[in-house]
């Protein structure tokens, strides 16, 4: 909590806007932190239409477990999100604390608990207290206004070093629409904590279904093509809101998630995405470099997404970059264990612009100088070429530093 | 290199006796190292069988190519060992190089080229140039000896902080019969250094169809069960040389690997291998904690393995180990991510011997204190059942320290 700012936090914050039928309000609910806010409520208009994506962990969190058998209804009125305590391995009385907040939460919304989705991030195994949530559910139903969007995305923090959103507007029909989001840490980054939290509203009036395959498709390259430490957390959601606000403005209303009308709306959605799954990847635990992984010449995305993550999750490469260090043997090895078809005779590696290896061997022309220079810039952009098909993917990832064990080797306090 | 020699290591090293039929030497060639020996020669007498397990990486070394293919032969009269330079991703130079190694030793002990069996470790993508054998192959030849086994371990070691040796006696029939291994570096742990590599010499006349079934299946719950950070290398090599010369002796000459008199043999060889693959645990970078991860109640062998791998491979598991902390929560998270059958609500977890969470939630008579005070100690046992079958498995792995990282992000010299 105390770090200091990731240096590759984004140089500026956009101001977000309000979108129409969206509330915020944060609290101090002291849950697990001192001084802080630790509870976000999100307030929405009826027909707000609701999807998402969940953790595939086999060990999912109760929020998590509560979404999963709301997302079906498809409605949303209410979002509760705390911090400091993930309500993860908590068995019943995890389940009783969700069910309890949902009901506190559907009182103030005047809705049905089906109706309220919930988020939590902290420490996995301590018992949530859904109390804490009822003294201060009042004060946020009171308060809960459009604006106030950087400090809802304050209040989900846990050691994420700077708070986490993105913007961005699209034409629907002749109708412009908004999409905020906000996000919070990556993966299983932090001490104790979990979880890796984004949740994206707009006005736009889209069914849930349609907004389901959207963000089921979006996340593919984004959020999902984002690895920190290759540690799933079991609280890992994304939560997409509708409020169709914007139809009062001759949005039409949107049924298909093949409308030819959402072509600029979905591709604002997956720039949203995108950049909030960057952030999170430029505020990776101890993070001093963010990484591009680009895999070409496999055999399928799928085999180029697997030797792309056996890259950007191998310790190895991680550190060699980390000490700003071009090692291309290493590059060599993550290929060689992901287990994907490769030939190391027909591999190629640049890092940067710059090919460091060639059809399995050191590339004679490599300037070890000029790779030296371009490793000590924050961002790495790492290319494999393997020589065998069409097959492309990308994924982000940072450096492993010292810091990274620190933080994660601390006791729990 | 410089590395204080690990707190794990073995507190005492046996006298390796000699093995009929195996002579060693060790020098100097200035392939990387200066001032320390970096080539081992080890010469068996004609009859020695050979079998061996190689890298399944798709990015093999040179050595690794060149053994795999004479493996099929099973016949061995020399055995080529360099530390320095993995030759690795090296192209025509790498096979040229081990076709010239090769050919120098098979000079040396009389033999065909197809007869001598190399291993190479240290920076990948460096050409190795083999010439530097060529000027110490006959001094070799003429000083190589039966002792001196813990000096062949020493030319081995690349960042390993101590040499590893074991040894064992078993009976074939009424012949006692002796095994030697040596070993060095886990995975890929070391800066630019790849390679685990184990060779294991015995007299007991074996065929050599019979040491592969052998090794083959004794390295599963062995060298196969071992892990420092996930992190396969271009060059992991197991090698068995059996010189038959016990025959001498009266042991009987055993051809199936299933043949009951080779009951006691075996458990002798898994020993040794059991053995040297703990001390690679014990000398994992930066390593301060030995750990053992149990899984039980797995729906299969299998399945229960991939559990463990999945827990003793999580850098935040690895890292709250570090730090002396029972971090059950992030044991929950890796249990959970493993992606095989797992019920959380069926989930138990032991650090040493206390449960610490018990049936999906933490356990109520858990004494916080008497863990910790646990959690201190050189060697940690965690233990997870998952409460669905009776697969159990066990792998060996390390705690990720500060040490890790500044090892492998250094520069390369």
């Amino acid at each position: 909590m105390s770090a200091a700012v990731s240096p590759l936090a984004p140089k500026s914050v956009p101001e977000l806007p309000a979108i129409a039928g969206v509330r915020l309000a944060t609290a101090e609910a002291g849950i697990r932190y001192k001084g802080r806010t630790d509870v976000l409520l999100v307030l929405m208009d009826k027909g707000t239409t609701a999807a998402g994506v969940l953790t595939r962990s086999k060990c999912p969190s109760a929020p998590v477990e509560w979404c999963r058998a709301r997302l079906g209804g498809g409605a949303a009125r209410a979002l509760v999100v705390n911090s400091g305590n993930a309500n993860a391995f908590t068995g019943k009385n995890g389940r009783a604390a969700t069910k309890l907040t949902a009901e506190l939460a559907a009182e103030a919304a005047d809705c049905r608990p089906n109706q309220v989705f919930l988020a939590s991030t902290g420490v996995i195994g301590e018992p949530l207290d859904a109390g804490k949530f009822a003294s201060v559910m009042d004060r946020l139903t009171a308060t809960a206004e459009p604006a106030g969007w950087l400090g809802a995305a304050r209040a989900i923090m846990t050691t994420d070093t700077f708070p986490k959103v993105a913007t961005a507007t699209a034409r629907i029909g002749a109708t412009a629409v908004t999409i905020n989001g906000i996000a919070k840490g990556a993966g299983m980054i932090a001490p104790d904590m979990g979880t890796m939290l984004a949740f994206v509203f707009t006005d736009a009036p889209i069914a849930a279904a349609a907004l389901q395959a959207l963000i089921a498709r979006g996340v593919v390259d984004t959020f999902n093509a984002v690895t920190i430490d290759g540690d799933t957390s079991t609280s890992d959601t994304l939560l997409a809101f509708a409020t169709g606000a914007a139809a009062a403005r001759g949005a039409p209303r949107i049924v298909q998630p093949n409308d030819s009308r959402l072509i600029e709306f979905r591709r604002a959605l997956d720039a949203v995405l995108q950049n909030l799954s960057e952030q999170i990847a430029r505020d990776g635990e101890g993070a001093r470099k963010l990484v591009e992984v680009c895999v070409e010449g496999a055999v399928s995305k799928r085999s180029a997404r697997r030797v792309a993550l056996s890259i950007a999750n191998s310790p190895l490469v991680k550190t060699a970059i980390a000490g700003e260090d071009a090692n291309w043997g290493r590059v060599v090895m993550a290929v060689g264990k992901a287990g994907e078809p490769a030939d190391r005779d027909r591999l190629s590696i640049w890092f940067g612009g710059i090919r460091v290896a060639h059809k399995g061997a050191r590339d004679p022309g490599y300037d070890e100088a000029a790779v030296s220079a371009l490793m000590k810039r924050p961002e790495i952009s790492l290319k494999v070429h393997l020589g065998l098909g069409r097959g492309r993917d990308r994924v982000l990832t940072c450096d492993l530093t010292k810091e990274y064990v620190v933080i994660n080797g601390d006791y729990r306090s």
